[in-house]
């Protein structure tokens, strides 16, 4: 299989230049090894921002007029309806009939069609979508093209702290780790690369340890509040992780949130529960981490003002 | 007067790099003419750690090892000890008795002495200190130092966003505000840089007005939210004020909390009372500001979660 290399890392970070918030590396507010990559801070609250933004950038002409369609309701259709709007390019978001209201008005906010379907034809509608139009669909992070953008998060960790020791990454579809993996060995092979990932929705520690692509359905995924990481890995994300990736943490639904109170209490950002995952892993895996600075990416910071709430309670 | 110029802005601006972060100016995420310069995101929690790096850094060897002395409890207290461990300089900050517990553990943690006084010895323990130990006395705001070293706010975004049209910043002490207006104004003259206080602690509106000190006390002061805004300005500041700012705009304590609440939710930042009154001026009184881009700045966020759980309240 053909693997996202540096040099598509590179070509995604002249796309993105600009176009994107060039994130600053925190010190944590608690520990002087530890630094955070505040994703959250990106315009639609996540690094999800990089990848649209890029495949977006490498549409030609042609495929500019007849614009894009995804069928992701969370923070990709968000970032796909953004980088779409920014580039004057057509967009149409496919969400399942019963998304948050909220998230539904964010993204026709952006300027994007919004087709409410029921949940199981998502995908399908899209396809329908992309046939009939000639819209590019643009998956969350099945897509060579997604993956090198996310890779620039490691570009940036790499160029701030070039004495890096540890990368702490959470593992969703795996779009993101992939490239930050990607980006980090190839520029600095002595650091290691750690998926992080739900205990509950430890999907991606049975592919690597199996070595073939674990399924894990809704009825176990949706047990962790961290709403960014129900996904299971593509093929394509699954043979970048096991080629690239160092290992795989678990943390448990109270480590998250503890992780996330500490974030918005010391380090002052708002994360949402998939966001502080690999934070929660520095925490409580400290003894897995190499010696030495260590950054945990925040990937998101969409968090329901009720949940952040009730993670501040005393 | 000897007023700060650009060149000891820039001079600070070297004292600073690499020792503070390099904010990034952010969209708000409901306004495509409005950035934020979120100085939350210090390792303290505030821009007072530029002011407090340049003085420290401005010491010549024989200071050094005498040490650093100063008498707020808030965010420059915390800052002069985070600048002061950074550099390997001793440091002693005096506290009011009663100020909260949380403060006061702070400051200690950062590996400086701390003085419980009775409030109104503060000013006077500070000076003994400095006269019997030869500790160099570092004031908040009213200090060329200090409004070099936040002035480095300002050059930030000039750099970030050449052609902004106006620049709003939070005033107590003033330090901030001369900083940023001396950077700002002398790098584009054409835009507007404006004042923003608490209309319950208008104290620097007065002192603009009437060209004289205003001296509002405790009994007012103590009225808004804001805690780090119920200073008054300095004979110091308030001639930057009077040669470079070109405007002052106050705030209600419901349009700060309003404003507090739009930033966690769209911006995705904690931020402290003190540190909303920009942006709060940026919502309600946008008639007042030059057309074209705008900066609001985030002074800090070192908010009570209490309270911020309050503002997050439907």
């Amino acid at each position: 299989m053909d693997l996202v290399s540096l040099q598509d890392v590179r070509g995604a970070a002249d796309s993105v230049a600009g176009r994107v918030v060039r994130t600053p590396l925190l010190p944590c507010g608690w520990d002087d090894r530890l630094w955070v990559k505040p994703e959250s801070l990106q315009p639609v609250g996540s690094f999800k921002l990089r990848g649209a933004t890029h495949a977006v950038a490498r549409l030609d002409p042609s495929e500019r007029d007849r614009g894009v369609v995804t069928h992701s309701s969370g923070n990709h259709g968000q970032a796909l309806a953004w980088a779409a709007a920014a580039a004057g390019v057509p967009c149409t978001v496919v969400i399942p009939e019963g998304a948050p209201a909220v998230k539904v008005e964010a993204i026709r906010r952006l300027g994007a069609e919004v087709l409410l379907v029921p949940p199981a034809r998502r995908l399908a509608e899209a396809e329908r979508v992309a046939a009939e139009t000639g819209a590019a669909l643009i998956p969350p992070y099945d897509d060579r093209r997604i993956i090198a953008g996310q890779g620039t998060v490691g570009l940036e960790i790499v160029a701030d702290l070039p004495d890096v020791a540890t990368v702490l990454v959470p593992v969703g579809g795996g779009g993101l780790a992939s490239g930050v993996a990607t980006a980090v060995k190839s520029l600095r092979p002595e650091a290691v690369v750690l998926g992080v990932e739900p205990e509950l929705a430890a999907d991606a520690r049975e592919s690597l340890t199996t070595g073939a692509l674990a399924r894990w359905g809704p009825e176990l995924t949706y047990r962790t509040a961290a709403d960014g990481l129900r996904t299971n890995l593509s093929d394509l994300t699954l043979a970048h992780l096991r080629d690239r990736l160092d290992g795989i943490l678990t943390v448990t639904e109270e480590e998250i949130m503890a992780a996330l109170a500490r974030l918005v209490r010391r380090t002052r950002l708002v994360v949402e529960p998939s966001g502080a995952v690999a934070t929660a892993a520095a925490l409580f895996r400290a003894a897995d981490l190499r010696p030495g600075p260590a950054v945990a990416v925040i990937s998101g910071g969409n968090i329901d003002p009720a949940v952040l709430t009730a993670a501040l309670a005393p």
